[in-house]
C-alpha cells in the first residue's frame, strides 16, 4: 500500500504524525503553530459538537458570541489570570497596512497605530465578565448559563497537531449564580458532562478528580478535570470545569441584589473542552494500520466498496448496494458507497482502514449470487460473510458492539497500566520503564509536587472523586497522607 | 410596557437599533466596532447555520478549517485582492506581553516582534489557495468543494450591529474545478442557494444578478449577488458568489494535470454570506411592535402563557399545557412554556411580541372548562379563539401561513417599490422621495456608474438575471443601453 505507518512501537511521536497527515485529518499550516484541519478530521470534531452542544443544551445552556478581540487592560483586573494568559498571545497592535513605498507589497501603517493594543482572546472570561456585568441587576437574572463556540489562540513554542496548537476551536461555558453552592453544583455538572461525553461517544474511559493547587486555572478556586490514558503511558487532560469563586465579579464588578435585598457579587463557573479531543481519540484507539473510530462519532460507520471486472457488473451490484443503503439509513446508520473507478478494491480497503470506518462491506457478482456480503470490522479487523437478508439489523448490531469493544479495549489498557506505588524508588522505576498511571500518597504541598513534576517530570494529574481514604506515608516526605492522588507524564 | 421602540416612520435608524437591543438580540461590546451577540440573536443565527450547512452538503461540500492568521505578503500576491482586502485590518505584530516594569498591569513585550506581521483574515482565498497547492495535482483531486464557518475581521470605521462590524461570523466557500464552465456553474449553483435559502427561509424576496465590474469581489472575474430591498427602501446585499477565473490559482501557483495530460491553473470560485443575514431578516419583516421573525427561523415557532389567578389554577394549566406541548413538538414544532411567576401575562405577551415568536398561546381555567385556548399571531397581530381538539392541526397550518404571509408581504412591499424610470431628473426624483428599487438604463461604462454614485450616492446594486432585452438609453449619457439594470440606496 502506498500509506504506510511509522509503527507506534518504534517511534510514537512519529506515528501520531503520520496518522494525522495520512488519514487526512489535519496538516500544518503556512502559519507557524496554527493547523489546516481537512474535512475528514473536521467532520469528527462536527460530530463531536453536535454531541456536546445538545448535552449542554439538555442542562439548560444557550449559545452566545463575545468579541475575538480583549482590550490590554482587561487582562490586568484579575491578578492570577493575568498570570496564566496574558503572557504568550497574539497582539494587535495596529488596523491598517498601506503601499509600501518602495513598492514591495504592503506594510504596516504606522499612522494606524491603535491607543489600546486587543489580545486574541486565549480564554473569554475577561471580556465576558465584563459584559455580565450589564446583565445582571437581581437574583431573577441568575442563574446565566451561556456558551461560546468560538476559537482562541495562545502562542505555543513547541505544538503538535490537535494536542496543542496556537490557534485552536473550543467551547468555552461561562455561567454566574446567586450561591456558592449553585456554582459548585454547575462545576460538578459539567465536569460529569465531559465525562459521559468521553466514555459513551469517544468511548475513552476517564478519571475525574479535582486539580492539585498547582495545576489550576488561573483565576479559579477549584478546577476539575477528567484524565484519559494515552497508549504510549502518558496522561492527557481532556477537559476541565473551573469554579471561579467571586474572584471574577470581583474583578469586574458585577454585583446583584439577592432574595434578601442585599448586594452580594456573583458567584463563577466556566469549563471548556477543545479540538485537543480528536488527538486523545486518535491516540487513545489507533493502530499501526491508522485510525479507530468508535462508531459514534465516525464521520460515516459504514463503507461500502463494490467488487466487479465488467461495468455491467457494477451496475447489478450497484443496484443492490441501493438497496442495502436505504435500509441501513432507515435505522439512522450513516454510510458510504465508494463507486469510484479510479482506485482497484484492494487500495480503498487500505484507505478505510487508514481511516478508521468502523465497518467495511465488499460485495461483487458472486456475493450477489449467494444472497451475502463481506463484513470487516476495523476495531479487531475480522472479516466474515454475513447474509444479505438482515444485514441492516446485523450491523446495527455490529455498531453496538464495536462502540463497547472499544471502551472495553482501552478500559483495559488502562487498567493494566496504572499501579499503586508506596516509595519514590518504585515510583520512577515505573515512570522509567512503562508509564502509567501511578497512584501514590503526597503530602499535600505544592513544594513536594514541584520538586517530583522537576525530578520526575511527572505531574498530579488529580485528585480522583473516587479513590478510597487510606493511611498513608507521602513517597518523598514520608509525611501522613489520607488518600492517594493519581500522577502520570502528560501531554 | 417598559419596553418602546422609536417608530420606524419617525427614524428607522434609531428604531433598527432599538429593536436589536430590545429584543435581546445583541449589544455593543468594550471593544471598538465587536458585538455581542446574545442568545436570542445567536439562536437565530443558529437556525440559519442550520439550514445553509444542510443545502451546501447536499450540494456535495464539506467543512474545513483554516487559519486565522494570513502571514502579510500572501495579500500581495493577487493585485486586485491586496487593494481590496489588506488595508483596514488588524495586525498582529508581537505575541507576547511583560509585566509593566511602572508596575501598571502588562505591556507589550518589544523583544517579542514577529518577524513578519499576521493578519487577522478579512478573507480567507489567500491562505486557502495556498494550500490548495499541495492538495491538487491531478484532475482526480477535482472539483475540491469546501466550505468554512469561521469568524473575519475588517476593521471598520462606521459600524452598525449585525449590519456592519469589525469582527463578524460567516462561511466562506472555496471550490476548485478543472474547468471555466465548471467553475461558472458553481458560481450560480451557490447563488441559487443563497437566493433559495433567502426566500424561502428568511421569508425575503431578492433579486439575482451580476455586479458591475466597480462592484466586484477583489479579485473576481464576475461576482453574482442577490439583493434584497428593506422596509426604509434601501438594497442590502445579502450574499455573493464570485468566479475567480484562474487568479487565485496563478498567484499562488496552483496547477493540475488534466484529462490530456497537460499542466493547467484550476478555476476558482468562492461564496459568502454573514451574520449580516441577521439585520436584513429583522429590517425586512419587523413593525413598531418588535420582531416578525418568519416560523422557519425562530428560535422558537410558539410560545405559551398561562393566565392563572390561584396557585392551584396553574397546575390544572400546566397539565394541559403539557400535552399541548407533546402534541407539538410530535408535529416537530418548537414550543416554549413560560410558567415564570415573577412576570404578569401583560408583560409576558408584550417581551415575546418583541422578540417576534409567530405563534402565542394563551390559556386559563375557564379555557380549560370550555375546551379552548386563545391563539395570538404575530405577522398580523390578531387573536382567536380556538378549539384545543385539533390544536396542534391548526398551528402548524398557521405557522405556514404565517411564513408565507411574511413572505407575500415583503414581496408586496418590494414590488410597490420597484420603478422603471428614463430619466436622470425621474431618478433622483424617486430616490429623494420614496428610494426603493429603481430598474434604469445604463451605458455600460464604470465612469457614468461613478457618477450617478457621486452624484445620488445610489449604486448599481446588480444586472438582474431575469431582465428581459430592451432597447434603451443611458438615462445619463443617452449612450445605447440593452437591458435596464437594478440601482439603489444601499447598506
Amino acid at each position: 500500500m502506498a500509506k504506510e505507518l511509522t509503527s507506534k512501537e518504534e517511534n510514537y511521536s512519529q506515528w501520531y504524525n503520520d496518522l494525522v497527515v495520512k488519514a487526512d485529518l489535519a496538516e500544518n499550516s503556512a502559519v507557524r503553530g496554527c493547523m489546516v484541519i481537512k474535512p475528514y478530521g473536521y467532520a469528527i470534531w462536527e460530530k463531536m459538537q453536535a454531541e456536546l452542544d445538545r448535552m449542554f443544551k439538555e442542562t439548560g445552556h444557550e449559545n452566545a458570541y463575545f468579541p475575538l478581540f480583549i482590550p490590554k487592560s482587561f487582562f490586568s483586573k484579575e491578578a492570577d489570570h493575568v498570570e496564566g494568559f496574558a503572557k504568550e498571545c497574539a497582539v494587535v497592535t495596529h488596523y491598517r497596512l498601506k503601499n509600501d513605498p518602495d513598492g514591495n507589497g504592503v506594510v504596516v501603517d504606522p499612522d494606524a497605530k491603535l491607543e489600546e493594543e486587543l489580545i486574541v482572546r486565549p480564554t473569554s472570561e475577561t471580556i465576558i465578565w465584563n459584559t455580565y456585568k450589564n446583565w445582571i441587576q437581581s437574583y431573577r437574572d441568575l442563574p446565566l448559563l451561556i456558551n461560546q463556540w468560538a476559537n482562541v489562540v495562545r502562542w505555543e513554542m513547541r505544538t503538535r497537531m490537535f494536542l496543542r496548537t496556537s490557534e485552536f476551536l473550543w467551547q468555552e461555558g461561562h455561567t454566574a449564580h446567586a450561591t456558592r453552592q449553585e456554582a459548585m453544583e454547575e462545576t460538578e455538572r459539567m465536569i460529569n458532562v465531559y465525562a459521559d461525553f468521553a466514555e459513551n461517544y469517544m468511548a475513552v474511559p476517564v478519571i475525574k478528580g479535582a486539580k492539585s493547587a498547582n495545576e489550576r486555572f488561573a483565576g479559579a478556586l477549584e478546577t476539575y478535570t477528567i484524565e484519559a490514558l494515552m497508549q504510549d503511558g502518558k496522561a492527557l487532560q481532556s477537559g476541565t470545569s473551573h469554579f471561579l469563586g467571586q474572584n471574577f465579579a470581583k474583578a469586574f464588578d458585577v454585583q446583584f441584589t439577592n432574595k434578601e435585598g442585599k448586594l452580594d457579587h456573583v458567584w463563577a463557573t466556566s469549563w471548556g473542552v477543545s479540538t485537543r479531543l480528536v488527538g486523545a481519540l486518535i491516540m487513545a484507539h489507533s493502530d499501526n494500520n491508522g485510525l479507530v473510530l468508535p462508531p459514534r462519532l465516525a464521520p460515516y460507520e459504514v463503507v461500502i466498496v463494490p467488487i466487479y471486472k465488467k461495468a455491467e457488473q457494477l451496475a447489478e451490484v450497484s443496484a443492490k448496494v441501493k438497496e442495502i443503503m436505504a435500509r441501513l439509513r432507515k435505522r439512522g446508520i450513516t454510510v458510504r458507497y465508494d463507486d469510484r473507478d479510479s482506485q482497484r478494491p484492494g487500495w480503498k480497503f487500505a484507505e478505510y482502514e487508514m481511516k478508521g470506518v468502523p465497518v467495511r462491506l465488499a460485495i461483487g457478482p458472486r456475493d450477489l449470487e449467494n444472497g451475502t456480503v463481506e463484513v470487516a470490522r476495523r476495531d479487531t479487523l475480522e472479516k466474515s460473510v454475513q447474509s444479505l437478508e438482515n444485514i441492516d439489523q446485523y450491523v446495527e448490531d455490529l455498531l453496538t458492539e464495536i462502540q463497547n469493544n472499544i471502551y472495553q479495549k482501552a478500559w483495559n489498557f488502562r487498567k493494566e497500566n496504572t499501579v499503586k506505588v508506596d516509595t519514590y524508588d518504585e515510583f520512577k522505576e515505573v515512570l522509567n520503564t512503562k508509564g502509567g498511571f501511578i497512584l501514590a500518597h503526597w503530602d499535600g504541598t505544592p513544594e513536594t509536587e514541584t520538586r517530583i513534576k522537576e525530578e520526575t517530570k511527572a505531574t498530579i494529574r488529580c485528585i480522583p472523586f473516587e479513590g478510597e481514604e487510606e493511611e498513608g506515608k507521602c513517597i518523598v516526605t514520608g509525611k501522613p497522607s489520607k488518600r492517594r492522588v493519581l500522577f502520570a507524564l502528560a501531554y
